[in-house]
């Protein structure tokens, strides 16, 4: 069930961009196994172009460590409620050493933020001075 | 602006389990600083008992570090659009050592999951079997 | 700061739709103040017009009782982040004899329901069997 | 799987304004298919008869096109996070001209419009001043 | 379909602090009955715990009837996108009482509280300083 | 009131990307006004000039004409509560001709979707198979 088919691969063969672009996905997972997302996307080769790189360049060596990057994926994630992006971003999590202990640690995070989230915004109450960091120039 | 006042400490020392927990928040942070949150919870100190206790819990030590933890609830913060949550924990990731170059590459995942989690909600993608792990017993 | 202007009582009275239902929520709440959400929705008679009767139809007398309805409308208005609705609701609620206590309670009952819908999404939890009573024809 | 039962055609049969609104429906659209939501809200015509007026003084003629009033629409249901709605309103948008690469452009717009709404909110931007139009009276 | 497995009543027997939570579930509902939400916690007992003991404090006798409060979780949960969370908390609604007329208007309140939350943000309407009731020390 | 300052002018100078991507702003939008948006964003060139590449992409000459885009932008803005964004492409909007009366039927559109949105939500309605598209592979 979905609003788009999911291009197989004798499809992508057809469009250079997308061939490109799931043989980079493989390269770069070292996987022949592409996820149905990027088989969605592949209708429009720009905008599958344009979104792996991006995530590639989002998620790859920076300052701060893989496991922390797909936690916080997944945070924003359980947010806006998305069940694909949730198990897709928990399995890659898993891949990169996420413990059982971790998790439910992490999923205690996330409530207690949302829990505090809509109590502070029921209340409405105004950013202490001491929390506020730029100003408008 | 608020819904509720903002409890002052004379209000405070008034009611007993208030007092408690705002020596607590003092004692555990090491500053006589109590953000307005709590200020606005203290109407409820059932209320502010059980959030306090269960923040200090979830917040202590475990096996996420600390900083990864902040990025999380900032992440779901964000998410939630709480303006006031999201200056006081990007204010607590600074204090526990959240660089600049740390920040922006933070907001870029953020910013990344955002986006796809749109494009996947979009789209309907149905979860790859490969991603699932439980099953209803 | 908005992105509309809002209609004071002079422009009001230059439409006859506006006029009317400005006059209809000053007669329905028997009070003269109309307050800013019905000023901006004026720059549209008909959206004005709709908005106005449905509100007045769904929060009227019905099976449910006014304050229940009033904290449901808090309740949404605070999972969609909107200050201006959960300060007049709020206020509303007040009006209808809302407590002190209650308002704590009432938030808690938000925090809790938050903080659980997040680690449901989280887990990505199948729904019981028990729990589910429509079937699809 | 629902927490309501859906309106066969026999029970609408059975409330005049159930029938009169299914009748409605059907002459409207010029089909004799009345869809799952309908059958869901028919359990309270006053509810199913507002919703169905409103929705069809909404999405009828005026001033902008009705494919646009689609697009609106589903990307109103994207985040949300509503798959019924993304269906339905993506099936309707395809009944009104949607061309496939029009699709990918539109999800390309609403995945960027989530990015930067999240990287707006991360760092709190304050408004410039030039975005301002209304100000309070 | 989960991101976690669901434990066992076997499973949940082994770990001492599991199975008082699941003892004291069974004892506080009269019913041998433990829904999924439960068992897919208690892969993390202290959160289990924590979790379980702040529901029961937050949604037993106070000052709002139990109706009430099951409307106002409904709410949350369907702003927040759960259908876990709508499902079982519809029904303990029903079990408290709810009828298909209070259902009804309950959706309608929902409904109505998203519409003019959208038409708020949507022209960015100032509080009116007849709704502000605190002010920031 | 941010969680970053914003770039001056004279600070976008010292950094070579910066003052590209400003300048490649500037020139594409034919005025010398940066607003806000992009000076928080500078703190990270990489992701200011992803950021801005991918949006001057998306948001350029496509299959969609550019009024129904600022639209969607707007649409989405709303259901996530970015003050700064609503204000932003409002305008946008404003300048690539929008008027007051499509302004009142766009945002007529946005609060029947997110009313309707959240009637299918709370009654869980099932998709009917007629919207269904896509099937996995």
């Amino acid at each position: 069930m979905a609003t788009v088919t999911l291009v197989s691969d004798a499809e992508a063969e057809a469009d250079p961009r997308v061939r490109a672009i799931f043989a980079d996905i493989r390269a770069t997972r070292g996987s022949d196994f592409i996820n149905n997302f990027w088989r969605g996307l592949a209708h429009d080769p720009a905008l599958l172009e344009r979104t792996w790189t991006s995530l590639k360049a989002v998620m790859g060596p920076g300052t701060l460590d893989p496991l922390t990057k797909e936690l916080v994926y997944i945070a924003v994630s359980i947010a806006n409620g998305c069940p694909y992006c949730i198990h897709s971003h928990t399995a890659a999590a898993r891949a990169k050493g996420l413990t059982s202990a971790q998790h439910g640690e992490f999923l205690a995070v996330v409530g207690m933020a949302n829990q505090t989230n809509a109590l502070v915004t029921g209340m409405q109450i105004p950013v202490d001075s001491a929390f506020q960091v730029g100003k408008s120039p």
